[in-house]
């Protein structure tokens, strides 16, 4: 329970309507997009602008309270859930876009913008905003930069941490600070703007964004290569790079994946398919053309068993159509379906993959892979059922191995939903109790008293572990 | 003077020849590429590999001995004059390049490698490192990774930032730290990586680092646009990119440039010109003639006087001499030469070198300004003569009112070169208060006992400053 004198001090920062602690906003706010967790906050509270954030951070100094910001919950690492209670900021009412600059190519805006508005109202003035999140239509701009969110296009294009070129933030004691700038170049000090992007609403309130934009590619092509062996799909995977060319997508899906999806959108699929590659070029029309006469090459020379190119935008959509509804069609299987993240480098996916089916096989569960092949950012994707508590410990038991074998593979536990709670028990596999050190340090540095997002990045006590191989 | 315990101990870890603290030795090591900067250190030592580095640090640690790392010592800002006396360690041994990963497209290198031979060793395996310093025949990688070094191919292709993907790093206390991988995609906590770029070796000694390579482009046009009117050049690289044409380079230098570098190179150029800009674009073939053909239409429509678009190599060979002499050329111009990197956004880049102008006439100094346009990057040279105190304190003055400019058009203090020690006074007018603090909270987490390079980025005090506007 909060102090009555802390939620009248809110109420007058936002005004009565603004601040809730009915049951209904505290139930709404009390999970994320992470299946089986739940923690109910205190109060919620809905700033409309930076000096509001900044007096309710102020105020929840004073009283010990900690906060957690949040856009829309679509996280997949309990990133929001309010595991220590205390007040969530919802950012949604901070949802303006308040520049886009032709001269510079940068866009400033409030960070509770839903990402696929401002994608949009940038695609409507002639320029790109390339970071493409599978929960863009509900996640916010302030969210894609709490967790640094990746996409379909992070090979060629990058994450979001590659458009993030100034940020306005409110620290844990209130105050505003802005980093970088409308500036391709800025070496004034520690680069907290990369530093705040990824950090989990750990190191601050982000209240304010200046993001890079580029010129949009004039056209574009897709394609499907499927493949009866795996590891010629791999092998396609790291050859098409290899030949130096940087697809702007080039997805995988594994045979458990491609099966759920035919039987999901009835694409008429080849159900004994190993792999299917999904594969898009964009750029000057020559180059795009060229590129996927390349790949398709590529794709022949490994034996691909069929490869379909798109001969229109239509065609296009339906190629594009198996990939995008991989999660969804999962979902539909069981009632609990928990979607992981685990990264190689891109040359070890097939051994990842078949890393993951084996793990699958040990524990006895059903897990899908689908994912981002170009870059290594692979989805394990287990179908399971909460109420099934002893198939839910196997399930963890084969995450816990697949991480581990994302870090032996020269990998990681996360390539794009962070580590918030879920990943927290294995950060120090990857990064080692040095690395625990140092990020605590820094945590430390921007808030004492821990109270921007507490319990998240940093777990209680890490999972033992004994093979470490970082060959 | 150093504990005769600490330099034998110092001799024992990296053998008797590896440890100097002779005349010669200090001396080469008492300064760098900054002018009128000097101060000796009480050794100088070169470790052979990472354990020796943690070796060092445990022993500079337990006797609270500053050491200042350092390659080849080519910065701008003074960053690695060790001020404050202490050990100078010379990376110049950990050269080697440790694997080129054809299917990764990463580049795993220790960091005293010089820049341009591993530039070299990556084109002849047919790949592309980008960044590339003016400084890159005598530059390391790891100098470049601790100032975040641009160069000419930024606006294009961005700066060192953009391709460390992964670091091994020796902490303040021995400990060793490996942050990232081979991964395209990493968010397991905060970036450490990025933040190790550019933070000047005052976090950390950088000992290995993972770069990201990617295709060459397949060819290349080079072409220069001569122009009466500043505003007519300025308006020409906005319009080129509102024109969604981002060229590998788009370099400027004004009329006192101009002048200076035909009398040393015997270009030819016209000496009436207010402004040149040297433009180039890589690439496919279709897409360079087709973004060189549409900016040579901008720079006719903008009034360019001249405009010469190179025919073959040697000819833009000829064309890049004028802006690749700029800074020989002015050197010879009087004893000292100050080389500075106020940045703004490019859009405001007429601005800038119109205030630069003022300023210069104002304290009636010599400057000279060229740069990189396309992201804004200007280097407002002084001509001077380090024997001449009172004109130093004007060219100071100068500078001084040229970095409050460079933040009132939105600007920053240093665009490439780092804060060091010449900028250190200045960093509080780009980040506020607020965000020293954040910083020296950083600083502290990673250097308790301020170690690691210290007197660089954190000044003992702030330079005054009236004027702050974010316009």
């Amino acid at each position: 329970m909060l102090d009555t004198k802390l939620t009248q001090r809110l109420r007058q920062i936002v005004g009565e309507k603004f601040y809730r602690d009915d049951q209904e906003a505290l139930v709404a706010h009390s999970y994320d997009g992470t299946p089986m967790l739940q923690s109910l906050p205190d109060g919620v509270v809905y700033p409309a602008n930076t000096a509001q954030v900044s007096e309710i951070m102020k105020a929840l100094a004073e009283y010990r309270v900690p906060v957690v910001s949040r856009g829309s919950g679509s996280n997949l690492c309990g990133g929001t859930v309010p595991v220590e209670g205390g007040i969530v900021m919802v950012m949604h009412r901070m949802n303006r876009i308040l520049e886009v600059d032709m001269e510079n190519l940068t866009a400033t805006v409030q960070t509770g913008i839903i990402t696929a508005e401002f994608t949009a109202h940038v695609e409507s003035l002639g320029l790109f905003y390339p970071p493409d999140p599978s929960s863009m239509k509900i996640s916010t701009i302030g969210g894609n930069i709490a967790e640094c969110s990746g996409g379909l296009r992070g090979l060629k294009y990058g994450t979001t941490k590659d458009y993030v070129i100034g940020l306005e933030a409110v620290l844990a004691n209130g105050e505003i600070i802005r980093t970088g700038g409308k500036l391709m170049k800025d070496v004034a000090g520690y680069d907290l703007t990369k530093l705040l992007v990824g950090s989990e609403g750990t190191l601050a309130i982000i209240t304010e964004a200046i993001l890079k934009l580029v010129p949009p590619p004039s056209s574009k092509k897709t394609m499907l290569a499927m493949f009866k062996d795996l590891y010629g799909a791999a092998r396609t995977v790291s050859r098409i790079i290899e030949m130096k060319i940087i697809p702007a997508t080039l997805e995988f899906m594994d045979n458990p994946t491609i099966r759920v999806v035919d039987d999901f959108a009835k694409l008429g699929l080849p159900l004994d398919m190993e792999a299917i590659l999904l594969i898009e070029q964009d750029g000057d029309p020559e180059t795009v053309e060229r590129d996927i006469e390349r790949i398709r090459e590529i794709c022949e020379f490994e034996k691909a068993d069929r490869i379909d190119v798109a001969e229109n935008r239509e065609h296009a959509e339906k190629l594009l159509t198996a990939r995008r509804s991989a999660f969804t069609a999962l979902a539909r299987l069981k009632p609990t379906t928990i979607l992981e993240d685990a990264t190689v480098p891109r040359s070890r996916i097939a051994d990842m993959v078949l890393r993951i089916n084996d793990i699958a096989k040990k524990y006895d569960v059903s897990i899908a892979t689908f994912g981002h092949a170009g870059d290594g950012n692979l989805h394990p994707t287990a179908t399971t059922d909460a109420r099934d508590h002893e198939e839910i410990h196997r399930v963890e038991q084969a995450f816990e191995e697949i991480f581990e074998a994302a870090i032996e593979l020269g990998g990681t536990i996360t390539g794009e939903h962070g580590v918030g709670l879920v990943k927290a028990p294995f950060l120090e596999w990857k990064i080692g109790a040095a690395g625990m050190e140092v990020m605590r340090g820094i945590k430390q540095a921007f808030d004492p008293n821990n109270l921007l997002n507490p319990g998240k990045i940093f777990a209680k006590e890490t999972r033992k572990r004994v093979v470490i191989d970082r060959g």
